[in-house]
């Protein structure tokens, strides 16, 4: 059986779903992996490093392959060279991309979108979107930091000290975790903020300062946060003001994918920023965490240079596409069978597996997740 | 008496040499002090700042003022508005202003050049040169890490293990050694070079691990490294060169005031290094530690991109500013005597003072440093 990598054609991604070091964990299966050429150039992969692992590099690496992987949701002109019953894995928001599922289901292709992997403990190493907000969440840290044009980090000299700066992250799952971890890791001062109440203790953990609101908290399954009502939500940025106008840094990261990003900081309360003030806002390519922000821009507001980050992982191509790869990988591999000649990989997903079924958007004619009932249930994931 | 600050006007440089915080430690030693209007705004400092500090804001401030501080050498236009046995205070570069050292000297006023501030322990608090390297230092490993489009620190994570970053730093002097500590932070593996034998010492107090290169060491004076010949500095590149090759990011910061920046990194060497990596050269204001750098420019060498620092200093005109200010009051303070009514303050240099004598330029018609002799012996600073 053969599985191919795309060449990304989306504006703007640079990663790419298969990393020469991982060839070989496929060919050990009995798979053959074949690569469109330059797919890994942007992520500074070169076709010689794919065909030294073993892969082979063939512009027509598609055409009637049992399975194709990328990372962004498949190319029309790649589901039209893809045979009845191969397998598609991708990324693939089920509440933006309505045509090209149609056309998935149709071609009775089995399509698995990385973003509904269950977010249970043996899926973890597959779970694509924790291993992409590990980098965006760094980025982010250290795009504040650059746009900063001061220290993170306390300094004591001859002339006088320098105070830290003072940094506030909004949202803390995987990339505000790891958005906080890098501004302590400069000696910044940071306080943060999530409306789950779990959070506290792991933004404790990552050694920066719980804000605590006197407001109900919102668990919601899958590790997300619920949604709020209008009233919280107006009486949360109204708690959040002092906080943020005191930060020389903000960075906020509260996106729920397939979910417009909740606006947490209105446009009134950057402008309460002092000079130099920075927002880096994660949520921008799904409307914002931040009134007025705009994906790939940095806007003025008030005294605030406000960033807006779009598709943040594929600034950091290299580990992105590694991590993203290494997920692709175990769900490849949970989803293989040995053949009967015992030396032949076949694919052959396991509809029992929860994980499978989770992740799992049109097989054999239909649709598995409507656009529709994903949009309401879509935090779930499950 | 009273003392104006300088509206910058030289291109690029946003700093100003007073900040509103020690308006007060001059006007409590008896001086007024006026400031050009704006002179702040490209550090974030309001004229309304000034003022409620207790600084007259006033566009004709420097007229017939007692001192000019700036941060860039005074204008000719400056100059023209200063009395005869007025002081400036300023950086100076003796080897680059002839023509307005003749002026000031013409003028006879007495002009202060703080790069020429010796480096001795009484001097730490006045020593200008160390507070922007600590600026610029700090910025260099931001910018790196910025450049870099992968992960400084090491990252364990579901998906598989992302390593560290490895950094190499040329040149450990307060720059360097910033750098060191601001890359160590962020995770990075760094190692680190600097000719002189002391230098090992500081770069694994940082964190680092020192490069120790089968050469001999070059302490020169003023904790500056002495010349070294040509054939010295071709074996130095030759061993330094697989350290470099395996670099992610190099950061260059030898520099010595006044004078060309060594080249330690050839164009060959640069071309050893692998794809992503990245080069910031601190020193590429005065000719470059690494051979084709354009200051103020990223370019591209083989696989590499190249920054090129220009005037770092100003890329964080705040804490640049307030470590400036408080440098320049500190001399201005070693310099006052009180007048016979006890309250009033007199700028009243003491020629027999060695950071007074160091630091003057010109002083009633005399040029104190010949640019020729501080050609030749400026690493020395005394």
């Amino acid at each position: 059986m053969r599985i191919a990598v795309a060449k990304e054609s989306r504006e703007g991604e640079t990663r790419v779903a298969l990393v020469p070091e991982l060839v070989g964990k496929l060919t050990a299966q009995g798979y053959d992996v074949s690569v469109e050429p330059d797919a890994g150039r942007s992520a500074l992969i070169t076709d010689e490093q794919y065909a030294a692992a073993g892969a082979r590099v063939d512009a027509g690496a598609v055409d009637g392959a049992d399975a194709l992987i990328s990372v962004q949701p498949p190319s029309a002109d790649h589901v039209a060279r893809l045979r009845a019953g191969a397998v598609t894995i991708s990324f693939l928001p089920v509440g933006q991309e309505q045509a090209l599922i149609t056309a998935l289901r149709d071609a009775r292709i089995t399509s698995f979108a990385m973003e509904l992997v269950p977010r249970i403990s043996r899926a973890q190493s597959m779970d694509a979107l924790s291993s992409q907000s590990l980098v965006s969440g760094y980025r982010c840290g250290i795009v504040a930091a650059g746009m900063l044009r001061s220290f993170f980090p306390l300094n004591m000299t001859a002339a006088g000290t320098v105070p830290p700066a003072q940094v506030v992250v909004l949202g803390a799952g995987v990339a505000g975790l790891q958005a906080i971890a890098t501004a302590k890791r400069l000696g910044a001062v940071v306080k943060a903020y999530d409306v789950r109440a779990a959070a506290a203790e792991e933004i404790r953990s990552v050694g920066a300062q719980a804000i605590e609101l006197d407001l109900e908290t919102l668990e919601g399954s899958g590790g997300y946060a619920r949604e709020m009502t209008d009233e919280r939500a107006a009486r949360q940025r109204e708690l959040l003001t002092p906080y943020i106008a005191k930060a020389d840094a903000l960075i906020t990261t509260a996106a729920v994918p397939g979910r417009t990003a909740p606006v947490l900081v209105s446009r009134h309360m950057v402008e309460q920023m002092g000079p130099g003030a920075v927002v880096v806002d994660l949520a921008a390519d799904s409307g914002g965490n931040v009134e007025g922000v705009q994906a790939g821009a940095v806007t003025r507001i008030g005294h605030a240079q406000v960033w807006g980050g779009r598709n943040v992982p594929a600034q950091m191509p290299g580990p992105a596409s590694r991590l993203y790869a290494q997920n692709v990988v175990n769900l490849l591999t949970l989803m293989t069978r040995t053949g009967e000649a015992g030396d032949q990989a076949i694919l052959a997903p396991d509809f029992d597996d929860e994980i499978v079924t989770g992740a799992c958007v049109t097989h054999a004619g239909v649709i598995h997740h409507e656009p529709t009932r994903t949009a309401i249930e879509g935090t779930t994931h499950e």
